[in-house]
């Protein structure tokens, strides 16, 4: 069976020449970075080629890069530890209402410790209005957290815009770009931000490593403390094979990015445009132009998502229902919610991320295979028989309410 | 030129099997094992099993066992964790003075938010008395937390003990075991702790991966934040080849450890007892017998420590002069401070942690390198002239003053 695997955002397949380069580091050379003899250095020398990798990336400095274990550890250090290093200036946040759950429930962390949060709404696409972000600003407030494109409907904020809000009135700006570096060009100068989250699973780096852009002369207090390392911003010893496969991933994705961004933007234009003309009452969300080239979110109405996710795995097609970081509490996604999607409809949803991996036969053959699932999936559905003997789109009973029914928290034992 | 690795407590190599374990999650088994797809589902189980594999090797419960991105994270969520899910009931923690940075700085951020922290003495052998911990334990203490063995000089603490000690007052123990855990046998329900550090790259695990125990009914709060990995208890993407590295190199310390520690114990025996006939003023850190079968720690007076890690380097030898996380701040060592080492005394201290890699062939080697090693340095030392000359250890003159000139924090820029 063919398999085709669109949950980029999940996760992507680890470069080979990535793999390459992090093996020796793997076998041999286990030298831990702070150590000093020779397969340190080694370690050491590695690791800074690496940062450099990643600050060419992003246009940073390399003493700017830090490292950490992944995205998440990545905006929690940015926006806990931010928001600790300046609590004396202020104790009021601002993020936007679809941001990553790690900068969300960073921000619920810190209201715990007696900060104030403002979460700011975004229109039916996504984006975030300057003249909301200028209103939210207050004496008080620190920082401004908000996320460079949404991973889940691929929306791209106009960050240079409000960046240069925030730095006008003092305040610091961190952008969670976990879903746009690699992805498509970023430059932190350019953008005019202080803190910037990054992560290399998400462009074909291995698990375990990911970026903090920390602007010189801004402060954060670790989030993880101990040793040295770090320049004392992050404690615990390096994850050097990760490091260097993050290093060679952001070379590769560097380079290879124009050819790529060509290639995405055709096929993720391929299944906007022909999916809804193979199934009826399917919606795209998030924004029409200003979408990273790998996205794809559609909202299939009269359809259970668990159930369309369970049939395409079926047909080895490997998609997710919304952000992986919450698809098995099987809650209505909040980015969905925030861009208010109906609730109903918003159960049928599925997030396509491509990588360059993928390609124009299969995309075919999701063309092929989707539709049919759609329909066998329909013929099932009590609502959409109810909708095509009355036409009412909101059958009544109790049946209907899928965001109450599955509104539990987490998979607690 | 031979080469002998002897710094097993910075990093130890990862064994072939567990690399091998690994690899097809590194090539193709990419799967979010949050993703609700065959490949994530793939990841899933087998990370499941690889925590079954850790239990195995402390005698926990598999869900008792909780992944993070290493040692340093484990113990930040086991003290601060700890600590603020139990601030209600009371505001003083209690630790050893020969903890790891990653303990001792996690409560000293604790301080800085209101706790208050007792920090206990050691003997000159480094280990704690049962009767210090009876006394510093007061109606608010919540947590004590005493590492199982130290890493710098090996000392084994009576945890069993100390443990009982907590229990009888109420009051929650854990232990940092990442010295101890895949080299001694460890056996939380006997130890009667309720949390416990452990890192796989102690035991030719890969780096990337550690563990916390955390006794059922235990709480913690995140110190990570958001999605609902781990049982909501350490958000982000789990590190998928890591964690399976982590699950084989326990399952393989389990199986091989009484044949490595007999192994382990004659090679250490040999350095220790051979070592001192071959260099006069030698002395031997940490206890005699109570030690970890893989840890040998001198102080070698009348030596400066860098110079003499630099000769053993060019020699091929790879040591350390304690702990990794703190050896390029050359200060002082704590552990060193805490056990009453002679300031000057304890600039001339080796580290060498031994591996199931290492063989008599090394250790003869280290015999017959070491010593010139030393008869070179000292006679290029000042010290050691005015020493033979006058029977006075402590030569005047501010050139003697070691641990001040090298008092600074950290490698700022």
């Amino acid at each position: 069976m063919k398999q085709v695997y669109l949950d980029n955002h999940s996760g992507t397949r680890t470069d080979e020449r990535v793999l390459n380069e992090m093996l020796p580091y793997l076998k041999g050379s286990y030298g831990n970075a702070q150590s000093m003899h020779s397969l340190g250095n080694l370690s050491k020398e590695a690791m800074e080629q690496a940062r450099h990798s990643v600050a060419g990336l992003i246009n940073a400095n390399d003493e700017e890069v830090y490292f950490t274990s992944g995205g998440s550890e990545s905006n929690n250090l940015a926006v806990k530890g931010a928001a600790e290093a300046y609590a004396s200036k202020g104790k009021h946040i601002v993020v936007s209402s679809i941001e990553h759950f790690s900068v969300l429930n960073s921000a619920k962390r810190l209201e715990q410790a007696g900060f104030q949060v403002t979460a700011l709404p975004v229109d039916k696409y996504g984006v975030v209005a300057a003249d909301d972000l200028k209103q939210a600003i207050r004496p008080d407030t620190i920082l401004v957290s908000i996320q460079q494109a949404n991973p889940e409907i691929g929306t791209i904020q106009p960050i240079e815009e409000l960046a240069l809000i925030a730095k006008a009135k003092g305040v610091l700006f961190h952008t969670d770009a976990v879903a746009s570096v690699g992805t498509i060009p970023v430059d932190v100068k350019k953008l005019g931000i202080d803190l910037l989250t990054l992560a290399g699973s998400q462009f074909h780096g291995p698990k375990g490593a990911a970026g903090l852009y920390i602007k010189k002369g801004v402060r954060v207090i670790p989030q993880i403390d101990g040793g040295i390392q770090e320049n004392g911003r992050r404690a615990g010893t390096e994850n050097i094979p990760a490091i260097i496969g993050l290093g060679k991933a952001s070379e590769i994705a560097k380079s290879e990015m124009p050819e790529n961004n060509q290639k995405l933007t055709a096929l993720r234009n391929r299944l906007i445009s022909e999916l809804p003309k193979k199934m009826e009452y399917v919606y795209l969300n998030g924004h029409p132009q200003d979408r990273l080239p790998n996205n794809i979110n559609f909202s299939v109405e009269f359809i259970e998502g668990e159930a369309m996710l369970l049939f395409l795995d079926s047909a080895g097609i490997y998609i997710s229902s919304g952000s992986s970081c919450a698809s098995k509490a099987l809650k209505m996604s909040h980015v969905l919610a925030a861009i208010k999607v109906d609730t109903a409809v918003a159960q049928g949803s599925v997030l396509m991320t491509l990588s360059k991996y993928n390609n124009n036969d299969e995309i075919d053959y999701i063309l092929a295979e989707f539709p049919p699932i759609i329909t066998k999936l329909r013929n099932m559905s009590p609502l959409y028989a109810h909708f095509k003997k009355t036409g009412n789109r909101q059958a009544a009973g109790p049946g209907t309410d899928y965001a109450h029914a599955h509104d539990h928290e987490e998979e607690e034992e």
